[in-house]
């Protein structure tokens, strides 16, 4: 058997999802608290690559042994999240935890996966949100805002999304479904939630800047349809920052 | 004249409020700010003096040159927000801000000041909050919330409370008027609000612990009066944790 987490993590302080040379990762503090747990070096293995900067209300990773296929554990199952996050810093917590079969796979058993882009408006910046919204502290109103959720629809189908791609990006395949794509005004900010089978580098934080675009009537909203089927990165808006993006569900 | 800001904090990376040796704080930052953007060295004086750790919802500070009784600006009353904000880390900000005559003091002429304490009463944390609120991480039920409002509510008047003051504090009057005391249920937190003429050090935490201790049953509500006239520290409860302390309001 596997142990499947589902943590949430606050990613301000980190390089990323990914361990990486420099910087400290999610994945090295799962990596260090399953070692301190469990007394043998484990291998985790996450449902998707958060950049630096972004936040997860709900990430899903499996631990097993390094180097094989499963692992042997005693922790009943309503105990594994305090056993972790004993072991975890106080940005990152194991919210629930089970086990699976050694047939699971965090990332490719994923059904859909949901991002949150949070945006926030007032004019004054509030310093509990720092690193935790995008600082656009400008007014979206509610032309602003239906304009916004008529050109996020064009983002619902089957498509190829090489528009919304960061260049440099070597995947073989570009096509998505995207099963959810709507904008709804919450308090302060204004959120853009998306759900796909799959996302492209930077995906949902290029489709974040084209809808701002949209919102200033800098692209209008029944463009997007040709923006997508050109594949041109040029023709959608710029990269919204990282700090407004959550992984917000994970569905298998 | 004077610069009267009204500022709003996340204390997580600071020494707390007033200048120190060691390490950052935020006063240092206000008067970084201000040689910015004015050229010459200033004065920043506070209403109050927030511990390592603490935050502010609604903090007060005047701006005046170095030495002298005001500062000449020629900043819109409007713009001095912005104009300050853009010297200052994101955990800072200034909300507004408007000129004050030079007599003004921003400690002296508080009317009164209130504080929240923020207690997460989930058992498992959320790393959003980390360092936001006390991870008290138990639940507090409908009967302990009725009993730490019968305990708060002794709180109420002017009395000496010494038995609430961290030891090694050395104040010549040791008597506040608290105009409000009272416990809430806010989704997975409790908050204790608290206002007063005046506060003791750590006069909130030690409240905060007591009124944990009588949730606990570890004292009862109607003891809480003979507590506050033993004027003796160690009837109270223990200090609790910085991080889930705000100073909410400043009125003038």
């Amino acid at each position: 058997m596997k142990i499947l987490l589902f943590l949430s993590y606050v990613g301000t302080a980190y390089c990323g999802y990914q361990v990486q040379k420099n910087g400290t990762s999610i994945q090295q503090r799962l990596n260090e608290a399953a070692k301190s747990l469990f007394g043998f070096d484990c291998d985790i293995v996450g449902c998707s690559r958060t950049d630096k900067g972004v936040h997860a209300n709900e990430f899903c990773a499996t631990v097993s042994k390094k180097g094989e296929s499963g692992i042997e554990s005693t922790i009943p199952e309503p105990s594994l999240p305090k056993a972790f996050n004993s072991y975890l810093p106080g940005d990152i917590c194991i919210k629930s935890a089970k086990y699976v079969s050694d047939a699971f796979h965090p990332r490719y058993d994923v059904k859909f996966k949901e991002y949150v882009y949070k945006i926030y408006t007032e004019s004054i910046q509030d310093p509990f949100l720092f690193g935790r919204v995008w600082n656009y502290c400008r007014e979206i109103d509610g032309e602003a805002l239906k304009k916004m959720n008529e050109a996020a629809a064009y983002f619902v189908g089957k498509h190829d999304f090489s528009a919304f791609m960061a260049s440099g990006s070597s995947v073989s395949c570009t096509v998505r479904e995207v099963t959810e794509a709507k904008v709804v005004r919450n308090g302060n900010t204004v959120e853009f939630y998306v759900a796909a089978d799959g996302f492209l580098y930077n995906m949902v934080r290029i489709m974040t800047g084209t809808l701002i675009a949209v919102a200033e009537g800098k692209i209008s909203p029944d463009e997007i349809e040709a923006v997508i089927a050109s594949c041109d990165r040029s023709r959608a808006g710029m990269t919204a920052p990282p700090d407004g993006l959550y992984l917000n569900r994970v569905e298998y």
